[in-house]
């Protein structure tokens, strides 16, 4: 029998989380055996900073690896032996695997976001891209995008110094690239000259409705990728849609995070378009508000 | 997907234990995702004592069941939210389940031992049985013999103080029965009218062999339980069968244990023959000293 995987989720809010069934399912058609277990922190009654003291627990318990969400990704670095230089650099891990006692850090989220868009948006334009959003997931877009090779990057965020702080530090980290921030309100001057738009707010979650911006600003020569996933179908996609734009929605992403995941925890090669499509079943199942 | 079990093994020197390949073994057969860990006290560095701590933190990251072995059977009552009466009454637990955040104890080397009985020496006298050895499988061994109806047992140890502290505990908790303990020095006397005899001692272990009693004293009409089952045919089986004794293997008990403690986690009956093919496999796989 080949060995028996055993993989946790720790993080806040991670119960209804469609990560396990995707990576189990996986594991199943591959005939692996594989257990992947929420621990969600405030069902636990335990602050972020527990995160460190879970995963010493499962060490001594068997886990194999943990992936990390919310919001521990960045707290879990201190507790680890060895990080990933690209995780590292970005100050986010959101894989950690237990090698022979050892604790190592990966971000799958980067590596997740490069392969979504380029399986996703094949040969789509990475000249003039805005991101939308500088929190924990805009800074691992942004990564995966000038890991890419995009030529100019411009943060925006409604925080403008979270935008100007995540720009200056992927300005010392990408020379070879142009890095500006700017403020929502340029928008209207930003979009019309950009080729893409990487939408990372909450904005179109289930419990956070609407459209991030004003869908006028939406035009053909813009390709549209959001990383939300609950639903699949956000407003902005369907407004990108109707305005002629090529779209990439936030599965992609949330998939191939999970096969790098996958492939880094088993040493096995997942199948990512069965992966893709368990996930559409898993969320279309999922009960709406 | 049903749900995908996660259970470990407490203990000291549980690595090579046979107990997690049966059970995922078992698993595997009836369709059952299950991962079983062994979790071992002195390569963690962590004393007897830490049986309650470990709990709690399988408790939190997810685990449905531990199996609790030596040295920790008697210490993890104290940290039980609740333990079966005939678990309660022996003082020790193999077996923890994970209730809705609730432990839950249990022995199932009582039961195992009185289904190995029943089933491997179907219709064998109960009339007048010899135990050797009051230790903690010695106590568990007793607790079935008797629950089986035996009229007279009789507890021998090498240590006096515990053969008498255990027939005294029996005699109270069995008062139909007749309960004596009496020095290994009178096993010559004891024997030619026993029917049975019940070994549970190390003596016969790969790294303790030998015989635990002249073998001149065992006759045809005695039947022979080993619990012993590594090896699965020890000296004093070999002796028993040469003497024309009736016998059963230690490997019984093992399976028996293991099934009712599959039973038990997963709410799914196992098949116990399938299950004893499969440990005579894996036992007979074992690496010899």
């Amino acid at each position: 029998m080949s060995h028996p995987f055993l993989v946790g989720l720790i993080g806040a809010g991670v119960g209804p989380s469609l990560t396990p069934p995707l990576h189990m399912g996986e594991a199943r058609a591959l005939g692996l055996t594989y257990v992947y277990r929420t621990i969600d922190l405030p069902t636990l009654g335990l602050p972020a900073e527990a995160v460190g003291d879970l995963l010493e627990q499962g060490r001594r318990l068997g886990y194999d690896a943990f992936n990390v969400t919310h919001p521990c990704k960045q707290l879990v670095l201190q507790h680890l032996d060895e990080v990933d230089p690209r995780a590292a650099a970005l100050g986010a891990v959101n894989t950690v695997l237990l090698r022979d006692g050892r604790l190592v850090g990966h971000n799958t989220d980067v590596t997740g976001f490069a392969t979504a868009f380029t399986t996703g948006l094949p040969d789509a334009s990475t000249e003039d891209v805005v991101l939308l959003g500088a929190g924990g997931a805009g800074s691992a877009v942004a990564d995966a995008l000038l890991g890419l090779g995009t030529a100019h990057l411009t943060v925006v965020d409604v925080d403008d110094a979270r935008a100007q702080a995540l720009a200056g530090d992927l300005a010392a980290r990408y020379p070879d690239a142009r890095v500006s921030a700017a403020s929502a309100a340029k928008l209207p001057a930003l979009l019309p000259d950009a080729s893409g738009l990487v939408h990372c707010t909450p904005t179109g979650m289930a419990d956070h409705p609407g459209l991030p911006l004003d869908d006028r600003l939406l035009h053909p020569g813009l390709w549209v990728a959001d990383i939300v996933y609950r639903p699949l179908e956000t407003e902005l996609l369907t407004a990108a849609r109707a305005a002629g734009c090529r779209t990439l929605d936030g599965g992609h992403m949330a998939v191939h995070q999970a096969v790098d995941a996958f492939r880094l925890i088993t040493g096995v090669e997942p199948d990512p378009d069965r992966m893709l499509r368990h996930f559409r079943v898993l969320a279309a199942d999922e009960p709406r508000p």
